[in-house]
């Protein structure tokens, strides 16, 4: 395996460069950017949404400190992220257009996402009762900027 | 180009999923976030370096932005990145063993760099002069880290 890795990453290198081309060096930056931030709140609401759902047990200090990078990343100014040219009719983005069309709509639910994964982290590292309850609200927060302003995945 | 993409990003997908092989899944998910999260560092130093470079017109808004994210990104905690056995001896990872038999180096170039990117983010929107003079100990700060704990690119 290790023999054909230089193969496969050269080809990969490629072929992000040939999936790049449409875009103008912004647009990519920010899609990059964009992408890299949401995997990063993937990260740190696994541990918690294993916890909260009782499929790993509760650790407080994981917790605590998951939530409170979840909600600092949450309370970055992300719009920067959101570069004219990069939504859904691009394969690599599944970015609705309404982001751009209602703003105002936009940011209220990021700011929904901050109040919830802040409240969150004041109480995730006080017992799995208080991590249950305030988890909640951060999946809600999810889905309610998902639903209006992410398509289907291609 | 539209028609062969599909082949193309069904070929990555195999391709991660072979270097993955050798990973737990929490290996591959520290190291996908660290090299996200240093993504992002690149995301926001981008505008602040070509500001203090002269190489783009200075723009306060733009440049406090982009501190201030800097700065809540640097001030993550980021043990959870460092999982064992994901060290440069990986393909993936430059990050040399030194981050896990010297963790406090690797604490303290990482306060380093927190309160750099802080100093910065207090000032980037007071002019360039201001921005070109904390940018300085911002890009020290990445040296700090990368000299002793990031091995040279494959």
């Amino acid at each position: 395996m290790r023999r054909t890795t230089p193969f496969v990453v050269a080809l990969c290198l490629s072929a992000t460069a040939l999936l790049a081309q449409d875009l103008t060096e912004e647009q990519d930056r920010a899609l990059t950017a964009r992408q890299a931030h949401m995997g990063l709140y993937g990260f740190y609401l696994t541990p918690l949404g294993q916890m909260a759902q009782d499929r790993i047990p509760y650790d407080a200090d994981v917790a605590a400190a998951a939530a409170n990078n979840l909600a600092a990343m949450a309370a970055i100014d992300q719009s920067a992220f959101w570069v004219e040219g990069t939504d859904s009719s691009l394969e690599r983005s599944r970015a609705r257009a309404e982001i751009w069309t209602d703003p105002d709509g936009y940011l209220e639910v990021k700011q929904g996402m901050a109040d919830a994964t802040e409240a969150l982290a004041l109480v995730a590292g006080d017992g799995l009762d208080a991590l249950k309850a305030a988890f909640g609200p951060v999946g809600q927060s999810c889905s309610a900027c998902h639903q209006p302003y992410r398509a289907p995945a291609n």
